[in-house]
């Protein structure tokens, strides 16, 4: 009953959509609802298609393709994770979970007891329209999709448009609604980490995620000319957001060794070199596995924000809070007994980035399976999984499905 | 022998300008060598030809619009400013020069013994591109044209490709050459500071101006993933730029009274609100009228940003570097008998904010004359001057550029 997966062509299939978006230096840049993500939609599709697998799609944006089971009105066991990547990211963060849910599905060799669903969640990234992870959100009712429709790219577009452009691009693709009932979730990634690597590790049995929490702040300063205007007159939201920025990494940055504490958007206005800056627009990235240790350190954010603001204003628009959750126990067994009978070692590991299972979890059994990258390195072009890594997580994941959708069809 | 301005035509002339390129809230956006700035000299041009004015246009894409002398082999009287705005600017800096020029040009009254000259510098602004004050730098042989033409805007655009299309809308225009000898400069302009405003003084003598440093600097880190990069093992271009930018205003934005440090331009890569900044570019503007404390100030700044980089690295690039200059001592002696003729009191008065003023100054006699602005405020949409201050400093520059192209005229 051990599926047999084809890791030559899940690796070939891993190259050949990293050529969608591809960047010199070796990475990918396929945004979210994006032309390259709707030419990376046909791709995949049509390797569905190939295993008998018919897509649809949601109001959120999310695709869908579904190996039909015995019984079509049991939930579906869903596997995968998302399509889209950072401006500079790699070939495996997201696409590894979509193409390894693909092959496990395409290897089980019987007609499932339930459907068998692939999925690529929608903006998982949150680069092209912030935040991410807005597909599994708006499917699991954690933000309304009127609120998500309404986010904005830099150029002024709407996820409404986006949007509205990639379904015209599948005219007769079926639709199904936000939500459905799922049986059980999994979803392969990289661990976007150094610990497997270093532990010589190739499958990681995830644990849960650690909690995160995200900000969008605007200093709030008066513009004037760089030449004429007293130091002692200006409200210079630079010079506010300098101040603020800086006591943020000394008290917050250094306030415990799993503390992760990053401002990685920065916009300015009128951003002219010799104007004196009116407005300061910063997002804040802030993640720690202990929910009172987050809550306590986002505190300290505000206040910090709040107290080296004057004389600028700031103005704080909480965007995430999502604390830290455990995965299912007895899926997490089956991943460990799965990797003992394939011959992988596995250790259990907390997820540091966050991923869309984290919002399956509250509605099924959820669980994810790791695989190392190299150096730790992720959200960057030379990202790396190996071949040998690949394989093993794909043939695990594949492994734990037909034992979930196999054993009752004997 | 005194000309008589029209007060009325000049004020209708600069709020006509204003719509080019008008915003919401009442100020221009109208940048160099754009659309706008084409359609602003179509006008300029209309307005010079009533005047009996010829155009022609340099390499470095100057407008000069001259109203042909006696004797035409002398070197021209050449008065003026420009045309371009900041991308959130007023109607008054750089147009008040260029129609405050050719009103009193117009009002002479009978032909000067030598051509008179106005003039439109080209991108003395320098926000589409930076540094600013292009085409009297190429005029004055400060910086060389080829480097000039290669600089690029936001969008990828080169200074060469601009000009070229600005040019192509004027076909028949004749050429001059860079650097054609100059017998007298005059620069009207608005203070861009309070002085004038508090002391009640229409016109402002000025003394020189002050000295003015600029860098581009650039924070080099490694990109990473928010979540999982251990703090410790990080290279963040955003927080080594938050150490060094908040001990620069710590420790040069209160050396002095009379210091001014801008931090106006910033631009961070890749950008993503979970992504660590891999780079950081940012310009620095630093001035000060006193040359030793410019230095020593300048020095200072380049060992703060040196000594907070690690574990970034940090690539300093010098853009400006100009003295504080005397204007000539017989125009500042011509401007105050001209106002004291026309009743209008004056005060000699240090120039805060940089002029192409600063490099004519080098090549003959220069001189600026300042009217108030409101609250002292430029660069920005609000920025405000009397109808009856704009006409003041039309009619001085009038008395003074008849001084000196009609008594030799008799």
């Amino acid at each position: 009953m051990t599926p047999r997966i084809d890791a030559d062509r899940l690796w070939r299939r891993l190259m050949a959509l990293a050529e969608i978006g591809a960047l010199l230096a070796g990475g990918v840049n396929r945004q979210a609802l994006s032309p390259a993500e709707i030419e990376a939609w046909r791709l995949v599709i049509a390797w569905g298609a190939e295993a008998g697998m018919e897509p649809s799609t949601d109001p959120a944006g999310n695709l869908f393709l579904t190996l039909p089971g015995r019984d079509r009105t049991l939930p579906p066991l869903v596997m995968g994770s998302h399509l889209d990547t950072q401006p500079t990211g790699g070939k495996f963060d997201g696409a590894f979970g979509v193409l390894a849910g693909l092959e496990a599905a395409q290897s089980l060799g019987a007609t499932p007891a339930r459907d068998v669903t692939v999925v690529g969640w929608m903006n998982e990234e949150g680069s092209r329209f912030a935040p991410g992870m807005m597909g599994s959100e708006a499917f699991a009712g954690v933000r309304s999709l009127d609120e998500i429709l309404g986010a904005r790219d830099a150029g002024g577009t709407s996820v409404a448009e986006a949007l509205a452009a990639l379904h015209a691009a599948f005219p007769d693709m079926p639709r199904r609604p936000l939500g459905f009932p799922i049986a059980f979730y999994l979803e392969p990634h990289i661990e976007q980490g150094p610990v497997l690597e270093q532990r010589g590790t190739p499958i990681g049995i995830v644990t849960g995620i650690q909690g995160k929490k995200t900000w969008e702040m605007v200093v709030g300063g008066e513009e004037g000319h760089a030449g004429t205007l007293d130091m002692a007159d200006r409200r210079d939201a630079l010079a506010a957001f300098a101040r603020m920025a800086d006591a943020m990494f000394r008290e917050v940055g250094t306030i415990d060794p799993a503390i992760k504490f990053t401002i990685g958007m920065v916009r300015m206005e009128p951003n002219a070199p010799s104007v004196v800056p009116a407005r300061l627009t910063f997002r804040i990235d802030l993640r720690h596995p202990n929910n009172a240790v987050l809550h306590a350190a986002g505190d300290r954010l505000e206040a910090l924000a709040q107290a080296h603001a004057p004389p600028c204003t700031v103005r704080l628009k909480r965007l995430v809070d999502a604390p830290s959750n455990d995965f299912d126990a007895d899926l997490r067994a089956r991943i460990a007994v799965a990797a003992e009978a394939l011959g992988h070692a596995a250790t259990p590991i907390l997820s540091a980035a966050g991923h869309d299972a984290r919002h399956m979890a509250p509605l099924c059994p959820a669980a994810m399976i790791f695989i190392p990258c190299r150096d730790g390195v992720s959200h960057a072009e030379h990202e790396w999984a190996e071949p040998a890594h690949v394989a093993a997580g794909a043939a695990v994941l594949a492994e734990v499905a037909a034992g979930l959708v196999l054993e009752h069809a004997e």
